[in-house]
């Protein structure tokens, strides 16, 4: 099994693809990220929750998980797990008490800064790879290939 | 809760980070991509095996996940359901008989070719929203950002 490589694997015809360049592209970068934010512990969705929190005080569960893409039933362990490392605090609604507005705490606040500047290294590295008309280029193809809405 | 919207959300900071542009882009581009290939009862990484067997008939389970970037543990089901679903194949290797590769099926290759004939229809409509050169800058600039290698 080791004398053949990974090498020899025909991948030409999902190569084509750019929905597949796409995947293994940002397959590639997100492990250089989770790599990045797991020095402090943390997974990539929850330094964005971080992030989020930080510029949106008091944000509903349900508004994270539409600005981040993830459902409830699958935000609300997650959330539940930084609340309990005292990194973000629940707090209810002045105005409609049966919903929670969520808070970072100042421990979660100094823990996004730190995970924050390490992000920011990364990007660094990644803006190096690139001239300053590629990165533009290439953030003007992403918001572009965004533009199809689902289920046409 | 109804009447704040996601635009009212300040998603600023994380539009700055290119990884995070590049992983929205990329979970919109894999739905649409999921819509198409659900008409087949297939998942994205049942197509792309599918595909890599057409082109690799033979290949071993292990060169299968390193060239889709997926863990034998996480590979085996996928592939035991596609065998069971009589798509694809598993035959000793006449080299050594504890090692077995992956063929598609007849049944397999039928499925395979309607498939990828959907796929290329969303690539057409993806390609009309990006001038040939927007789409050549584009993989250009995927494959430079694919280069860091990871653990740096």
């Amino acid at each position: 099994m080791d004398s053949i490589s990974e090498s020899t694997i025909d991948q030409s015809r999902l190569q084509r693809y750019l929905g597949y360049r796409l995947t293994r592209t940002e397959i590639h970068i997100h492990k250089l990220f989770a790599q990045r934010v797991a020095g402090f512990d943390l997974k990539p969705s929850e330094f964005s929750i971080l992030v989020l929190l930080d510029s949106n005080p008091g944000i509903y569960l349900r508004q994270l998980g539409e600005a981040l893409d993830i459902s409830p039933s699958n935000l609300v362990p997650v959330v539940e797990r930084l609340v309990q490392r005292g990194l973000i605090q629940r707090q209810p609604d002045p105005r409609d008490r049966r919903l929670q507005q969520l808070h970072l705490t100042p421990e979660g606040r100094a823990l996004q800064g730190l995970a924050e500047g390490e992000v920011a290294r990364l990007e660094d590295e990644l803006e190096q790879l690139l001239s300053p008309a590629e990165r533009a280029h290439l953030l003007v193809a992403l918001d572009k290939l965004t533009a199809v809405p689902p289920g046409q």
